[in-house]
C-alpha cells in the first residue's frame, strides 16, 4: 500500500505561493529553466520515491549492510538506486551543464533531496554523499581530476565519501594525524585511519572515492596544516582499469538507526601502497570543506526534517483510523477516532508546526543560496552572509526538534509506535544520528553565537533583522495577524538586546563565559526564526482564503493559519525561559568542576 | 569489567540525610527493622545488580525472545534471576510477614527495584510484575485463592502479569470485550484477546498468572461491568499438578527497546477451555486494578529514572576520559577531556539535575506510601491524598524526561554514542516505552488536572502547597539558598493561580476547554514539584557542608548546591512558557478540525 510520506500541496504552497521559486529563472543564471521544468521535476522526485525508496524503507533497516572477506555488502536496491540517479540526472542535479548537470535551484533540488529523505533516509545519502564528494572536485580540482572522477560519480557509478574523523579527531578536526607523504611521481603516500565514514566502502558501485583530511609531512600543526586528498578505494591505472589501493575497511560499525547505509572504519596504507591525489592547493584542505559545509549541513538539517514528516503523516493517519475513547461519558456509544482527543491534536500540530515550519526555514536557506548563485555584488554577499548565519539554525533546529517530534509520532500510535509494525519506531532510531554527524549540536552553537552574528562587523545578523522586521511589518498589514506581528516584534527585540549582551559579556569575561550557554542560544535564536517563517506561510495563507479557494485549499489554509498560531502560542513561549536563562551571567557550568560530579 | 550505573552515596544522602528511613523504624509497623537491616539490603541489592543482571543488560537486548512451538523462550538467566529474586525474598519484600514477606518500607524496597532498573530494566520487569500481581492476590483475593497462587509467586517459581489492554481497548478501558461466563463448578469460562502482556508467557518459569480484566455475561456497559480473574497459563488440578488452561501465545512484538522482556499477544480460550477465577466482587474489578495503580506508575517512573541514571554514569564515565578539544587556541598543546567543556557539563548537569531530582521525588513518593502504611486517621489520610496526588507527576516527568536525558547521554559520546558499542543508545530505546505502558502521559496529564488536584475539594493540592510551602520556609533560613526559596515561592504562588484559573475554566466552558492543555499542566506541575525537590536537598547539602565534610563529600555535596543550582537556572524557568500558555484559553486545539490536518 503506498504510504504518504511527504505532501505535495505542501511543497507547492512553498515553491509557488510563499517563495517565488518561478521568479528565480528570470535571472541569467537560472534561465534556462521554467515553472513547467520545476514541476516536472518534482512529479519525477515523487515518483522516484514512490517506486523505488519507500518500498524498501523497512528492509534496508532490517537486513542491515555486513562485511565480507573485506567488502561491504548492502541491500542490492543500492546498485539500482544509483544507478537510476546517475542516470536520472538526480546526482548532478545542482551542477552546471559543463558537467552534464541540470544547475537546478537549490530551491527545486533540496525540494526533491527533501522527498528522498522522507521515502527512506538511509538510501538517500549514497547519491546525497556523491553529488557532495564530487562538488568538492568541480570546485578545487584540477582539470585531470575532474576529468577521472566527476563523470564517474555523478553517473553513480562510483560512490563519493567525506573522510574526515579520526578516533582521536571528531570535533577537533586539528588533530587530525592521517599523513601524506609526497612522491616524485606526482601522488602522495598516505598512512593513517578513518572512523565513521558513511558509505566508505560498498558492493553498490564499482569504487568508492574518498575525499579525505590528512597532513602532509611537515605541515603546520593544527588546521592550518590540513590538505585535502581524493583517495579512491581503487586507484585508476593508466590504461583505463582499476587497482586496489590498500584502503581496508576494518569494521562496519552498529547503528541504532540509518541502519541502511554502512558507517565504515577504514585503515589507509598498511601496506604502504596507498595513494592520494592533493586537491588544490597544500595546507588548505580545511577551508575547501568547510565551503561544502553550509550545503552538508542544511543537508542535514533537510533530512531530520524529512524522516520527522515522514513519521507525522504515519501518525496523522494512524490518529484519523484509530478508533478509542469518547467525548461523551455514555460507554454504549461508539469509540470516536483519536484525532478527536485534544491532546492528539496538540501532537499532531506540534508535529507540523516543527515540520512545515522548518521545512520553511530550510526553503529560505535555500533561496539564499540560490540569490547567492544569481546575483553579483553587495546583493550577492547579502544572500551569502544571511545564509551563512542561519546554517547553524537550520542544520540543529531540525536536528534537535526531530528527536521530539519523532517521539511524539511514537506517542500518537501507543504501544504499537513502539513495535516494529509501524514506520515510527524507526523514523525515530533513524533521525538521531542528525544531532550528532557535520558537527554536533555543541560545535552548531559555538559557531553561530561565537562566529556567525559577530561576523562582518554584526553585518549578517544586522541583515537578518531586516529581514524578520520586513515580515512583521506585512503582517502588521493583516488585522488576524497583529498580535502576531507584535509578539514576534517583541521576541526580536529581546533578540537583539540578548545578543548584544552576551557579545559585551565576551568582551569584559571572555569567550568562554560568552559561549557558555551558546547552545541555549542557538535554541533561542531557533525558535524566533521559525516563528519568522510562520509568520511568513500566515501571511500566504491569509492570501489564499482572500482568494475564493476550493474547499480543500480552503482547509489547507485554514490549516495552516491555525499550525502558525500553534506556534506562536505553544513554541514561541519557550523563548521566555531560555531568554531569562541568557541574560544570567553566573557561569554556573564553568564552576562545575569535574570533581563535584563525583558520586 | 564493572560499570557504574546507579551511586551508592546517593541512594544514603536520599535514604538517610534528606527523608529519614530509619525514623520509620519508631512506628510499629516499621518496627521490625533498623538502620542496619537498610544497609545490609541495599548492599544485597546492588551485588545483585552487579553480579546477576547487569553482566546481561546487553545480552538480553541482543538475544530477544522468540516463540517457538507456540512457547516464550526466553534468555536463560531469566530462570535464575526469578529464581534467585523468588529465594532471596526480593519478590515478597513489601509483603507482609503472613506471606513470608519482609515489610520493608517503600523507600527501601523501591530504592532496591530502582538499582534493578538501572542494572538491567528488562531483567527488573520478570520479578517486579510477579510482586504487583501477587499483591492483587493477597488484598482482593479469598484465602483459597492466596494459598495456591501467592506462594509460587513470591517464590519466584511463577510469574505475574497485568492482563488488561485488548485491541479496542488501550487506554479506553470500558471497552474490554474479553467475556467471562460463569459456570456450576465455580469457575468462569474465559474468551478474547489481550495484546501487549508483557511476560504473557515465557519458559524462566513454571507458571504464568495472569490478573485479566474480562466482562461477566450481562454486566454493565463501561467500566462498571468489568471483573477481575485470575488467569493461570496452567491450571493447579486437585491432585497438585498443572494442566493447560487454553491460554495461547499468539505473537511477540518486536520492540524497539526494552526487548530483553517478552510482550505478548494472547489468545484466551479458542478451545472454550480457559478457566478464570473471580476475585473479590464481580464488576469491582477496574477499581481493585486502580487501588494498585499508584504503585504500578510509580514502578515506571523509577524504572525511567533508573535507566536514565545508568546512561548518566556511562556518560559521566566518558565525559572524564575522552579527550577531545582545548580550551587555548595552541594546537600542540594536548587535547582536554571533554568534561573540560561548558556545553558537556551542561549536559551532564541536566541529566544529573534529572535523574536525582526525579529520585529524591519519587523517595517523597514513597515516604508518603510509607506513611500511608504507618499512620492512622487524618494524618494517613494526608499521606494518601499527597501520594495520590504526586503519582501522575512522578509517572510522567521521568517518563518524559529520561528520552531528553538518554539523548543527551548519547550526545556526549558524539557518534560512538549512536553504536552499540556502548550502552547508551539502549538506555535510549529501552526507555522510549515509559510514556505509553501503565497510562500514557496524555491519561496522565487528565488524571492530575481533572481529578488529583479537585479530589476532596481540592484538599490534596492544599497539603501539597503547603508541603512545599514548609520548604520555602527552611530554606529561607539559609542565607546562600534565599534566592532560590523566593524563585520557587513565585512559582507556587503562579500555580496556585493558574491551576484555580483552569478549574474556574472548567466550569465556564466545561472540561474539553479545561483538559485541552492537561499534559502542558502536568509538565507544569512537574517542573515546580521538582524544583522543590531540589531545593530540600539544597538544604540537606548545606548542612552536610557546614559539618567539617571529608573531600570526597565535600565535593559530593557542593556538586549537590550546584546541580540544585542548575535545576533553578535551568530547567525551572521553562515554567514560564508554559504559564503563559495555559493562561490562555482561546481553545485552539479544539479549533483544529481533522480536515484542517489536510494535506
Amino acid at each position: 500500500m503506498a504510504r504518504k510520506y511527504v505532501s505535495k500541496r505542501n511543497l507547492e504552497f512553498m515553491l509557488y505561493e510563499v517563495f517565488d521559486a518561478p521568479g528565480l529563472t528570470r535571472y541569467p543564471y537560472y534561465a534556462q529553466h521554467n515553472k513547467k521544468v520545476f514541476d516536472l521535476t518534482l512529479a519525477a522526485a515523487l515518483k522516484l520515491g514512490k517506486d523505488l525508496l519507500n518500498p524498501i524503507f523497512e528492509e534496508m533497516d532490517r537486513k542491515a549492510p555486513y562485511l565480507e572477506n573485506g567488502r561491504v555488502k548492502v541491500h542490492p536496491a543500492v546498485r539500482t538506486i544509483m544507478a537510476q540517479f546517475g542516470e536520472g540526472g538526480w546526482i548532478a542535479a545542482k551542477f552546471d551543464e559543463k558537467y552534464d548537470g541540470a544547475r537546478l535551484p537549490y530551491l527545486i533540488a533540496d525540494c526533491c533531496q527533501f522527498i528522498f529523505t522522507a521515502a527512506n533516509y538511509s538510501a538517500s545519502v549514497f547519491p546525497g554523499l556523491t553529488a557532495k564528494a564530487a562538488r568538492l572536485i568541480t570546485s578545487f580540482g584540477s582539470p585531470e581530476q575532474i576529468a577521472t572522477y566527476v563523470p564517474k560519480m555523478l553517473g553513480g557509478k562510483w560512490q563519493g565519501t567525506m573522510a574526515l574523523t579520526e578516533p582521536q579527531a571528531g570535533s577537533s578536526l586539528a588533530d587530525i594525524a592521517t599523513t601524506a607523504v609526497p612522491t616524485d611521481q606526482g601522488h602522495y603516500l598516505m598512512r593513517g585511519q578513518k572512523i565513521f565514514i558513511s558509505a566508505g566502502d560498498h558492493d553498490g558501485v564499482e569504487n568508492v572515492v574518498q575525499m579525505m583530511l590528512a597532513k602532509i609531512e611537515g605541515a603546520p600543526a593544527g588546521v592550518k596544516g590540513i590538505s585535502l586528498f581524493i583517495v579512491p578505494n581503487q586507484r585508476p591505472t593508466t590504461d583505463g582499469g582499476l587497482e586496489p589501493n590498500d584502503v581496508t575497511v576494518t569494521q562496519i560499525y552498529h547503528k541504532m538507526g540509518y541502519r541502511g547505509a554502512p558507517i565504515t572504519e577504514l585503515s589507509i596504507g598498511e601496506k604502504n601502497d596507498c595513494r592520494g591525489y592533493l586537491v588544490g592547493q597544500a595546507h588548505n584542505g580545511l577551508a575547501y570543506m568547510f565551503q561544502m559545509m553550509n550545503g552538508s549541513r542544511l543537508s542535514v538539517g533537510m533530512a531530520a526534517i524529512g524522516i520527522s514528516t515522514a513519521a507525522y503523516y504515519a501518525a496523522l493517519d494512524y490518529a484519523r483510523q484509530r478508533p478509542q475513547g469518547r467525548l461523551v461519558s455514555d460507554p454504549t456509544t461508539p469509540q470516536v477516532p483519536i484525532i478527536a482527543h485534544a491532546d492528539i491534536r496538540r501532537l499532531l500540530l506540534f508535529q507540523r508546526a516543527f515540520v512545515e515550519g522548518a521545512f520553511a526555514l530550510a526553503m529560505q536557506c535555500c533561496l539564499y543560496a540560490d540569490l547567492e548563485n544569481a546575483l553579483e555584488g553587495e546583493a550577492k554577499e547579502k544572500a551569502a552572509l544571511l545564509l551563512d548565519l542561519l546554517i547553524p539554525v537550520v542544520k540543529t533546529y531540525p536536528a534537535e526538534t526531530s528527536i521530539r517530534s519523532t517521539s511524539q509520532a511514537i506517542q500518537i500510535f501507543g504501544g504499537y509506535g513502539y513495535c516494529e509494525d509501524f514506520p515510527v519506531e524507526q523514523h525515530f532510531r533513524d533521525t538521531r544520528i542528525h544531532t550528532i554527524h557535520e558537527g554536533t549540536t555543541g560545535i552548531q552553537g559555538i559557531d553561530i553565537l561565537g562566529r556567525k552574528v559577530r561576523m562582518k562587523n554584526g553585518k549578517a545578523f544586522d541583515l537578518y533583522l531586516e529581514e524578520v522586521g520586513r515580515a512583521i511589518d506585512q503582517a502588521r498589514a493583516v488585522e488576524t495577524l497583529k498580535p502576531y506581528a507584535q509578539r514576534l516584534a517583541e521576541a526580536l527585540d529581546e533578540l537583539r538586546q540578548i545578543t548584544a549582551g552576551l557579545i559585551a559579556r565576551g568582551e569584559a569575561q571572555g569567550s568562554r563565559a560568552m559561549l557558555a550557554d551558546a547552545t541555549l542560544y542557538l535554541d533561542y535564536f531557533s525558535l524566533i526564526a521559525v516563528a519568522w517563517q510562520w509568520l511568513l506561510q500566515a501571511i500566504t495563507a491569509d492570501k489564499g482564503l482572500a482568494g475564493h479557494p476550493s474547499k480543500a485549499n480552503r482547509n489547507f489554509y485554514e490549516g495552516k493559519l491555525l499550525t502558525a498560531r500553534y506556534f506562536f502560542h505553544y513554541e514561541l513561549p519557550k523563548a521566555m525561559g531560555l531568554a531569562r536563562r541568557l541574560s544570567e551571567g553566573d557561569g554556573l557550568t564553568l564552576a562545575m568542576e569535574s570533581d563535584y560530579f563525583s558520586d
